[in-house]
């Protein structure tokens, strides 16, 4: 592994920030944390097979390394600052570097995020992101901080990377495709196929390049109570705030939001648990007191992404989701599996 | 993968510290960095089979993935103070895990160090570690300010892990033991194996167990002018401070410290290939004037541990190796390969 050829090309693209008093190519970065701030560390893996199906674009790749540490920053309501990178390669690819350097390097630089250090390593692909962002001293958004009677808001829609996971491994999968008969899937009748590629094109965007919430968390500081970025999936995610905070909470499932793409490939039942449970959707969560529902809207029209209100903070220690009839809902067993960790 | 219960295992042996404001458990860890100092963040990957031996004790490998940052981070004259850790198991496997821990949390403990966050994931095998360490403003020790005139120094002794590993490659592998028939080998006489075992197992110590030069590296601010920690062997990473440097190095072969166990189990010209490109040795290598010989000996007394002199920073671009009649030493070509990339 040609670590140092690797490390130049990762160098001449990275951010150039005042901050950095010495970037890549020693052994570590010196970073100046301006007065007044707080640090906040972000680090998550991505690992081939696992993470993103093996054969992602590494465009997409390089993007959705970057978007999930920036989400988890997003939830922290901080500003993102440096990140380190850490690759393994199971062998130097220079065509490879430069599709995953070309997808990092976008969503980075829209974030004024500089790459201040990392190594590279012979290995079975994997991608180790870890982000610093900065925040106003006790500003954080945490999970801990739910209280009662908050209403629970996410922001844009729930699902999508879900279903194109799900359409995935139906395609792969004909036993699991045999599963999925049960619910009504793309539309499939002659002439709609251009119609069905457009639709799983949209969904797939959503798995391959979800987009952190990163300028609505900053804006969430001292409105959210509470806030995680949805990963493993709304009810699971959800219930790590209600955990910490020591609450239960209550999901009216009709109430989740939908991109229109997922509405037409996917009716309830199935819809809703590709919302409720299917994970990567990488939206915020969060918890805010009634009487600033006025503002979130005014947030929501700013950003110009949809932010539903989609249930509330109850006591007790259940993550319920409800039905129109206010009946238990109970999550499907079968239909696709997840895919990440 | 039982995340969270893996989560909660790490948590609960992590060291306390009061500027972690926000610690394990949410999406990112909330860290004050004290006025007047600068944040200087070193991460390193360590893959099976790559970057130690896959039947390398959990214990072993938890205290290495912390070590080798542990020594970027004394090479930059910084004090330690958090870290991350993205873990990649293949399954959950408690026993492993409580192993890795152990070597991990004994090094930890030792520097004060706070582990703050991080995450584990399905996959091959691997440990990434960012650590996070403080320093004064203009202070830390770069591989960009050796001097023409410098002397170059090496903390502790040289090419004991690589021996370790040239015996472990040659144990295994009947084609390099041929190849290293070349050189006298352990005493293998009637009546000496336990002699050749206490020797190998010495060597091997250091191959699983480097000590980070953490105290020196924070003691040779205003004393060295450059530094940088041996990973890749010594004229390789010397190299580096002469390119970033742009000046030349000369090293008397002769003068490269070994320990007793080394010069025991190899005779030049093997032992100064050890020494001299074998990598893993986590020493620091640093330049200072000559003037300031006197304060690093007294350094080399408080600590306990050796510190060398080997040669010289001069004008041009070339790392030499010379031996004690002069001339240019020449590497040779076989006898082990490196084990890390």
């Amino acid at each position: 592994m040609a670590e140092f050829d690797l490390i130049d090309r990762i160098r001449a693209r990275a951010v150039v920030r005042d901050d950095v008093v010495l970037g890549i190519g020693d052994d570590g970065a010196v970073l100046q944390v301006p007065p007044g701030r707080q640090l906040v560390v972000a680090t998550d893996t991505l690992n081939s097979g696992v993470h993103f199906p093996v054969d992602t674009a590494p465009a997409d790749i390089g993007w959705k390394a970057l978007a999930v540490n920036l989400s988890d920053l997003a939830a922290m309501g901080a500003e993102p600052a440096w990140c380190t990178l850490s690759l393994s390669l199971p062998e130097p690819d220079e065509q490879w570097l430069d599709g995953f350097l070309d997808g990092f390097g976008e969503l980075a630089t829209l974030h004024g995020l500089a790459l201040v250090g990392g190594d590279t390593t012979r290995g079975p692909l994997s991608i180790s992101v870890t982000l610093h962002g900065l925040v106003e001293p006790g500003r954080a958004l945490r999970r801990d901080a739910a209280k009662a009677g908050d209403d629970v808001w996410v922001t844009g829609t729930l699902g999508d990377a879900a279903a194109a996971l799900a359409l995935l491994q139906e395609r792969h999968t004909p036993a699991l495709a045999m599963v999925c008969e049960a619910g009504p899937m793309l539309p499939a009748a002659a002439g709609q196929e251009s119609a069905a590629r457009a639709l799983h094109e949209q969904l797939q965007a959503r798995l391959d390049r979800p987009v952190p919430r990163v300028a609505i968390g900053r804006t969430l500081q001292g409105i959210a109570h509470a806030a995680i970025d949805l990963s493993d999936g709304l009810l699971s995610d959800l219930g790590h705030i209600c955990a910490a905070s020591g609450l239960g909470a209550e999901v009216d499932l009709d109430a989740l939001p939908a991109s229109a793409a997922l509405r037409d490939a996917f009716q309830p039942p199935r819809r809703h648990a590709l919302q409720a449970i299917g994970g990567d959707d990488y939206e915020l969560c969060f918890t805010a007191p009634p009487k600033m529902a006025g503002r979130i809207e005014t947030i929501a029209a700013d950003a110009g992404v949809p932010i539903t209100r989609i249930g509330r903070i109850v006591p007790g220690d259940r993550v319920r989701a409800l039905q129109p009839d206010g009946q238990d809902w109970v999550p499907p067993r079968t239909g696709y599996t997840h895919f990440q960790d």
